[in-house]
């Protein structure tokens, strides 16, 4: 009954969990890896800067290739700056389970976001040697270019790199170009790096959630359904600027208060939705901004995301909706602009199950959420089955010196994706 | 029944209007002043800008100065750098009626704000020396220094100065004592510009409204009730910066959301009061202001207004009501802090009685408002009965190149002007 493989409360056959339920990731190893890589572009209040291209990215993954090669693992960077450790499987004609996240970080990173999916790939590989466990896949452990900015490294491997050069914004301004030669990428030859469909089998990634989601519900692990979709607007508000003092309440036109009752609107327009969208008003303008003038205009962001492309569809209606009503209530033209628009991913339900059963076997609660934070996995998931496990974030916090995940919670969604990456090794085809 | 002099419906016995009523400002002559002071620090788009102690500020006043003597007029600087035209009246033991307003503008202003009021004045004098008309009391016209920043001339003549001088901001960044010395005042000899009681008999400012009650009302002349006082504060929105897409909304403290909430309260309660106070939020700021962050500050003053010192009360305790209960909604911390309290300046019963039958005797309509933006008449109300008319403002546009005030309705204004002090000469003790 194949089907069944895609059963969210799929279980694989008992006698493989047990064959298999022995290897586990050494703890100490695994803190170790994360500890010297955090070192590298640690800065004085605790936070990490590794930007993507920057002199500490090229040392963190320098150290990764050097770990890469202790462990025997055919080491190469592909014209996106992809770093790629290789372990051939016991049957050469079939392709590549694929793991791993990203090295470089914001600048004022955490010691987690992105280098625990490295490391733990790292672990996996590292605890499948010592007990002479030889899958049947090739197993490819990635750490993806420039996550943080560009994206470069998954989109080049995915095929979804734009062509234009221009369209990659780096964090130190430079080009893609020269910033892809700083760490063995080339751009002239991008669509090299893009793999052949039949070249992966599938994709997991482990990440720390980046939310309170698992805290909150004193879970250990997340299973991901999916890196959510994300359409971002430019709202411009226009009104009348004028003297504070002089215009009277009845003849305002105040581009602020129109801004207020749309960050109401699309606050109420996401917490009612019988899903959970999320919907931010993140970055707002006012002109002229001063403290004895009626606010004449008003430039804010919106950011919408769910994992469901009809349940933004419906955010967008909902939001042309309220623009209408509040542009006639206050007497203000307000604009919605397109930024960019990026359609979800949901996570591989086969993928799902593996992860679901591994966390099981290891007496790990879960709980199924999206992503709704960009990663890697979101453009591996375009084109091969793709799946996440989520780690708890203490508080919820991320892109900070405060950002951290125990050793204890390391270690388990190591183990969650060990056991994953051999249960799906014996799955697929 | 001397009461009835305090009336707002009070008239001046029909005899001495009629004796007057010939002595009318000369029109053109008026106009001329006018063009030939917007000349002075005229702007390629149309706007004037005559910064308080810039060399263009040197050069108007100079220019009024020349054409003060050119009256005869006993011309000086005192210390706070107010340019003073005298003319001597019948009884010498009388104390001055003084009118004027300001030369100096914002750095995009208009061709009419306070220099209408200064060159009224002037055409005032000259209409009456052209009747050989002579009031019984001295008359003095005043160009106050820099309204449009320190208002150091008015509060100088007023006594209202601060003796700390780093509490003058100027808007070049000097030192008001440098700046005084630019146009002939004196910071150390500041308490000399400071007239006594008894030297000042009423003070009478005409001055261009700057917002459009007037031209919706479709009158000619406002007889202003007072100046409005001024609360002023700085209002902190602590929530907590977060993932715009991993923090869910139920686990948000989204400071713009409280923010936005604030706003509309703060609207609200100025819209629904009997009165017409006005409440503005002119300036605000996000923290950290990126589009995938939600905000986890808001920085945001608010000003209100109003001619009542109770109605500023009912506002502020609405205000710190609606703050709580914000707080609680939206688990942020909501801190207010006050920047600066102007005390309302009412107008003089009597002046503002001698206005509204100036107007009448000249047929022309009048509505009765508060100024609700900040003017010399502010400060010289705190100390003397004071008055201010205002004429139409076309748009309500005001410290633009748009500022736009008709020939005929600088003229009527200065008619007021020129026929209310007859009415004071005659009326005041």
């Amino acid at each position: 009954m194949p089907q069944l493989l895609y059963a969210r409360n799929h279980r694989f056959p008992s006698q493989q969990a047990a064959r298999t339920s022995a290897v586990r990731p050494n703890q100490e190893r695994l803190i170790r890896f994360l500890n010297q890589m955090a070192a590298i572009g640690m800065q004085p209040d605790g936070s990490v800067c590794r930007r993507g291209f920057s002199q500490a990215d090229v040392i963190g993954r320098n150290q990764l290739m050097s770990w890469m090669g202790d462990l025997g693992l055919q080491v190469r960077v592909d014209a996106a700056g992809n770093l790629i450790g290789r372990l051939e499987g016991l049957d050469p004609a079939l392709p590549a389970l694929v793991t791993g996240s990203h090295l470089d970080t914001v600048p004022t990173g955490g010691r987690f976001d992105g280098v625990l999916g490295v490391l733990a790939g790292l672990e996996a590989v590292h605890a499948l040697l010592d007990e002479g466990i030889r899958l049947r896949h090739p197993l490819e452990l990635v750490a993806f270019a420039d996550e943080e900015s560009t994206m470069v490294g998954c989109k080049g491997m995915a095929g979804s790199a734009s062509p234009d050069p221009s369209a990659f914004i780096t964090s130190n301004g430079e080009s893609i170009q020269k910033n892809l030669e700083c760490i063995g990428g080339n751009w002239t030859d991008l669509p090299s790096a893009c793999r052949p469909d039949s070249a992966i089998a599938a994709f997991l990634e482990l990440h720390v959630e980046q939310g309170a989601v698992l805290e909150q519900r004193a879970d250990d692990i997340g299973v991901v359904e999916g890196v959510v979709g994300q359409r971002r607007f430019t709202i411009r508000v226009i009104g009348q600027a004028n003297h504070a003092g002089t215009t009277p309440m009845s003849m305002r036109q105040d581009a602020l208060a129109a801004a207020s009752r749309i960050i109401l609107a699309i606050e109420q327009m996401a917490q009612c939705h019988p899903g959970d969208p999320v919907a931010t008003v993140g970055r707002l303008e006012v002109w002229p901004n001063a403290a004895n003038v009626v606010p004449g205009a008003v430039t804010m962001t919106v950011d919408l995301r769910d994992l469901d492309p009809q349940v933004l569809d419906q955010l967008l209606d909902s939001l042309t909706q309220s623009l209408e009503r509040i542009a006639l209530q206050t007497d203000c033209e307000i604009r919605l602009e397109p930024q960019f628009e990026v359609a979800p991913t949901p996570a591989s339900a086969l993928v799902m199950a593996a992860i679901d059963d591994a966390a099981s076997s290891l007496g790990l609660s879960r709980s199924y959420m999206p992503s709704r934070a960009s990663h890697d996995a979101q453009e591996m998931g375009r084109r091969w089955p793709m799946g996440m496990i989520f780690v708890p974030s203490r508080g919820g916090l991320s892109h900070s010196a405060a950002e951290f995940t125990t050793d204890d919670q390391c270690w388990a969604g190591t183990a969650v994706l060990l056991e994953t990456l051999q249960r799906l090794d014996r799955a697929l085809p």
